[in-house]
């Protein structure tokens, strides 16, 4: 009930029911690197405090619009602008000839990717590619409602057909982290950029991206999963235009509380790059990458029982200095003694995805480095006691 | 960027920029009644100031999850328990023996509904109809993705196809208020209950609603379109699983922070009802109402140049007394001397939705009444200078 004075007396303590990651874990607990929830940024934005807070009275954005003279008329004019902001000041991609639409989350975007860049009357539905190892949703996300306007094709690599189709890039690529081009090179091929983690934490910036449709989210940049804000630069009028019809036939535009949050919290990532002397959020998330990089590294050794792909020097035109990616996921390979990666640390209490998932084979896993520091720990810990475990490779 | 204390400061002002409902309109604006945009309880919430706020930290809502423990696993505890307290303060629904599953709007879960609903091995697309006049974005919402798992079927009154079938009941209906029933009998059919206008404002409580699927939205409970809240009462337990799955394939869970602050404002909305001498939300919304029924009615006359539908007097369960039913929109028809409605509204400056959009005919238009005072001050002088100047019925 109260006034403002106890929401703000209680908003600054993240309580586990307010942070479903806050729990404290038991040794034998099974940790879930299964799925990619960014919560390692945590202890930033507790440090942050007030800085970020948002209130919101009742009689705030009681509308479905939020600018009516905006093609996607559901966009809040903050964070709009935010996300200008921050391309710009990150350098990662062209903003200034594109147009913003905003989703729940960019998984909504895909969709509404799919749906907008499909030739509209096909008497058969588009194929849909992306090189393996690829985003384990993708292929159930074209699927699912078995429309006749798209469908799921597999791997990029091996697409032969001719005719109109759609390659999904993702850049640095979910599951390995790779950097990516596109690879079919067919005449009637349009692209999706998924650049989700295409920020300085996880990669060096080597260029600022200028591509048709380009995919970013919150999740991933400032580690607000909970707020489902994803946003597309959009470089067509009419691509734009009919994204924006799917989000308003999907679901009439995009939380207006969410917009406005994210709007503050890039407003605080932005200018916590351009003032001296403030807590750089992007040099802290390198920090923290490299050092859980550093760690997983030196624990698994390189390539004695496990390995992990390897990852060039790059110039980032952000930081000015030469870097490794570090990438949100560890794409980790088995040696020739087990057969199904997944299944072999579930017997460790480790979670982590089966390689076949992504269109590549059980000798590979995707394990999540967005975890909380209490997960990454206990992760180390248990890759630990298996490799004590295995002298001469006795595994079980 | 300021703490709080800013935040707070500026919080209880809505501008328009917050609010785009609230620039002010020149005499000769052209009125949009077209969309049923729900601003009209602005000033219900400008006067409960603070009771109404929530903050947001920057380190709340980080993670994908609300509640692993929860069917719907990203359903916030708060928003369930507000869902469940305030059908039980209205008597409206019955929650018990249902899941709670949360979209993005009701429009979302109406998706949801249709993928869960629908048989997974048919080998052609299930129909889906209503009967007419229809909610005009049914059709666009079931075909616009070519679905092999549905696809709409039109009347729900002219059906007459065996097999399989899903039939949405809206009650009150949308465009016309009357209270539905299902009308297709078929033995391989299943429903949806659309009750978003099922709220004392609109109509009488004549029962407690308790159907396999019914769905709900803030937008017209509360008036908070801008959060894009609705929510499903589902008895069946698979169902309310693959409606879940809906929502995780197409935008991986909800805004968090709508869905904190829509637990907050039905909360404030069942508090008004229980504590004697608070403004009752409700009773506030039936004043208003019956306050814009009563002028309308009067302005157009009864069936002089248009004609509105009549409802029964009906006892309501939520006050204790009889009551008609005041919708959220006006179906008005023309007499004969009009053959296209909305293009003749349209010269007068009002917008309004054509009737043949809903499956019904160009004499007929759905007006908005749930817009801003001064929108619908305007619609009235509008009205009343199209009869002055229809003495015999010289229309153009």
């Amino acid at each position: 009930m109260g006034g403002i004075e106890e929401q703000v007396a209680g908003v600054n303590k993240c309580t586990p029911k307010e942070n479903g990651t806050m729990t404290s874990l038991s040794s034998d607990a099974v940790i879930n690197l299964d799925i990619g929830d960014p919560t390692l940024f945590q202890s930033y934005w507790s440090k942050i405090g007030d800085k970020c807070t948002i209130a919101f009275s009742g009689c705030q954005s009681l509308s479905y619009f939020a600018n009516t003279k905006n093609l996607c008329w559901f966009l809040e004019p903050e964070l709009e602008e935010q996300i200008k902001r921050i391309h710009s000041v990150v350098g990662n991609a062209a903003v200034e000839d594109h147009h913003i639409v905003v989703g729940t989350g960019s998984t909504h975007l895909i969709h509404a990717a799919l749906f907008a860049l499909c030739p509209p009357d096909c008497p058969e539905p588009t194929s849909v590619v992306c090189a393996a190892p690829y985003y384990s949703c993708y292929p159930e996300a074209t699927d699912f409602l078995r429309s006749g306007l798209y469908k799921w094709a597999g791997d990029a690599q091996t697409f032969d057909k001719d005719g109109p189709y759609l390659e999904i890039v993702t850049s640095p690529n979910n599951p390995d982290g790779s950097i990516r081009e596109a690879i079919v090179k067919g005449i009637q091929g349009k692209l999706i950029h998924d650049l989700a983690y295409y920020w300085p934490q996880y990669t060096p910036i080597t260029c600022c991206a200028h591509y048709d449709v380009m995919l970013f989210t919150a999740s991933k940049c400032t580690g607000h999963a909970g707020s489902r804000i994803g946003w597309a630069l959009v470089k067509d009028k009419d691509v734009a235009r009919k994204m924006t019809k799917f989000i308003e036939v999907t679901t009439i535009g995009v939380s207006k509380e969410a917009q406005l949050r994210t709007a503050k919290i890039l407003g605080v990532i932005s200018d916590s790059c351009l003032h001296p002397g403030s807590n750089n959020f992007f040099e802290y998330g390198r920090r923290l990458m490299a050092g859980r990089w550093e760690k997983l590294r030196e624990v698994m050794g390189r390539g004695e029982l496990f390995s992990l792909p390897e990852y060039p020097q790059e110039y980032c035109l952000f930081t000015g200095e030469y870097s490794e990616s570090q990438p949100g996921f560890a794409w980790m390979k088995c040696d020739e003694n087990i057969e199904d990666f997944e299944k072999f640390l579930r017997g460790h209490k480790i979670l982590a995805r089966n390689g076949s998932r992504f269109g590549s084979d059980p000798k590979h896993v995707r394990a999540s480095m967005l975890c909380t520091e209490e997960e990454f720990e206990l992760f180390i810990e248990r890759l630990l006691t298996i490799r004590g475990t295995s002298n001469g490779n006795h595994y079980f």
